[in-house]
């Protein structure tokens, strides 16, 4: 199956580059409302699984144990800029659960925001695995191994209780049988799954009342802490900040590499999965705008109209192009 | 007419991200050995056009009246990294025709080779427009104006004597009548062309005798520039610079932005274009690595091999899946 052309890039009078993809939306019965392309093949979504990756951590019992906010539980669902919002509240959780960077199985990698990744170069210092973009998502992972009193060392193996929690989470919200991994750029486990199912379980965490307690509760929470905190399940000016914000608390979305992009809207019991088949954020981001237009939902915040339809710019800052939604997406 | 698939990323066990594209392999004569996917559709060659903008330079005797040599000659060609090797030609070069960095046209932009980046990170150095990965490139368009003494403002606009004469060579070399143009990202015109175009235009410069005198003179030496100084025309550890070498003097490569990728090959009389249909650099240099493969000609250098199976690593070093041709072009 060779799915549509979602996104193009133009320059002058042509089509200069195109991005085909598949988007499903569905509802908590795992209805879809929208199947475009092939949305039954498997497919990792990276970091927009943080949000179900999050569950083990409010279900179990130890984001209250450990007292986490919703500043946490948002951390746990970032792929953060690594900015001192982000690095400062991971550093203070891992103290709180007795722990330190070095417990953290991510690696390292430069600030994602340029003026700290700057100060850091003159400064001369190493990025710590604080940095990775993933931090809080992994310190989620630890916080729930030091609940159940489990080993810490190792928790990023795919046989370790939070993954095997994580998977069996995945697998009640989505109904499959068995979930292929393989390893994310943070070296914990990403499972995949299609994007009819991810979108099911998107609709399912987002509906009042789809799940049983305690699992509505916790995927409620999950939803709530990323609608509530932007930034910091992003970042200063990033695309999912910017959309969560444009929607005006009616939509939670993540982005992941790779051009995954998935969303969860309580306001309309939808759950969204974007997959882009070359794995361009840039027609991701793009794809997600549309799709929240269509659903009535992106508003007219002039930067989110922005990711909708992009300016390409010189390096003189002329406009040479656009990066807009194709037909199959208008 | 959908393009194959010609790149695969997988991890795991999964494919991850495919890329699509189309590559066509032409002699001089305009027969195609290969047409795979669309090589008819007009497409921005973006830097792989840049041995063709050279042309007038070498071909009007302004090279040869401002006592420019190979270096000069593949910095025209170049999409540098900005390392002092570059920088500091580009700046001798400007002086020798009598004007300085504030006659580039182009706009600035960090060097592309770390070290560079950041010591000028740290030191609070602004790059200047010499910076801009194309400044060889217009110091040639300059050096052509001073020779013809026209005006050297304006230089980048379509309707100049220098674009002008750059639009002739492609259309006499390609045998097309008129060229669609963008504006390519350091503000000169990108003139349009087919793949199979393309091809042909690269494989009559690339074959002795295949054009006119002055003209075949002036390609060789094009092409015997960018072979001998693959690192000045692109810089330490680049693609382009690597598979030269790996080819040991028999082909000379040159990459452009979103997806495309040049060859000129004087040992077969071919010439090679490559379109990603979604513009990724990765996936170009993948598909020129096993074109040059295909034709016996990429050898072993290991950092060559690399290019054509790349592995994936997360954050921790770690190997996690690998980028590699698809069938359709092994």
């Amino acid at each position: 199956m060779t799915n549509p052309v979602l996104v193009e890039v133009t320059r002058g009078d042509l089509v200069e580059s195109v991005h085909r993809g598949a988007i499903a939306i569905a509802d908590a019965s795992g209805a879809l409302t929208l199947a475009l392309g092939d949305v039954a093949a498997p497919v990792y979504s990276r970091s927009s699984l943080k949000p179900m990756q999050a569950i083990p951590l409010v279900e179990s019992g130890a984001a209250e144990a450990f007292g986490l906010g919703d500043e946490e539980i948002a951390l746990a669902c970032a792929s953060h800029s690594g900015e001192p919002m982000h690095t400062e509240r991971v550093e203070l959780w891992l103290g709180r659960i007795g722990l330190s960077e070095s417990d953290l199985a991510c690696g390292a990698h430069p600030s994602r925001f340029e003026p700290v990744a700057e100060a850091m170069i003159r400064a001369r210092l190493a990025p710590t695995r604080i940095f990775n973009n993933c931090s809080g998502k992994h310190t989620g992972f630890l916080t729930v191994a030091r609940h159940w009193d489990v080993a810490t060392e190792g928790y990023e193996h795919v046989d370790h209780p939070v993954q095997v929690a994580v998977a069996a989470a995945l697998m009640d919200l989505t109904g499959a049988r068995e979930l292929k991994f393989g390893i994310d750029g943070c070296a914990a486990p990403n499972f995949a799954t299609s994007l009819a199912e991810f979108a099911t379980a998107a609709a399912r965490m987002a509906t009042p009342g789809a799940l049983p307690a305690p699992r509505d509760a916790a995927t409620a929470r999950i939803i709530g802490a990323m609608i509530r905190h932007p930034e910091l399940m992003s970042g200063t000016g990033r695309a999912c900040a910017t959309l969560i914000r444009a929607c005006n608390g009616q939509v939670a979305v993540k982005t992941g590499a790779e051009g995954f992009f998935g969303a969860w809207i309580p306001a309309k019991g939808l759950g969204v999965a974007i997959k882009i088949d070359d794995g361009a954020g840039r027609a991701s981001e793009t794809a997600m705008a549309a799709v929240l237009d269509q659903l009535g939902l992106l508003g007219s915040d002039p930067r989110a109209r922005a990711l909708l339809c992009a300016s390409v710019l010189n390096t003189r800052g002329a406009i040479v192009g656009e990066r807009h939604p194709s037909a199959a997406l208008r």
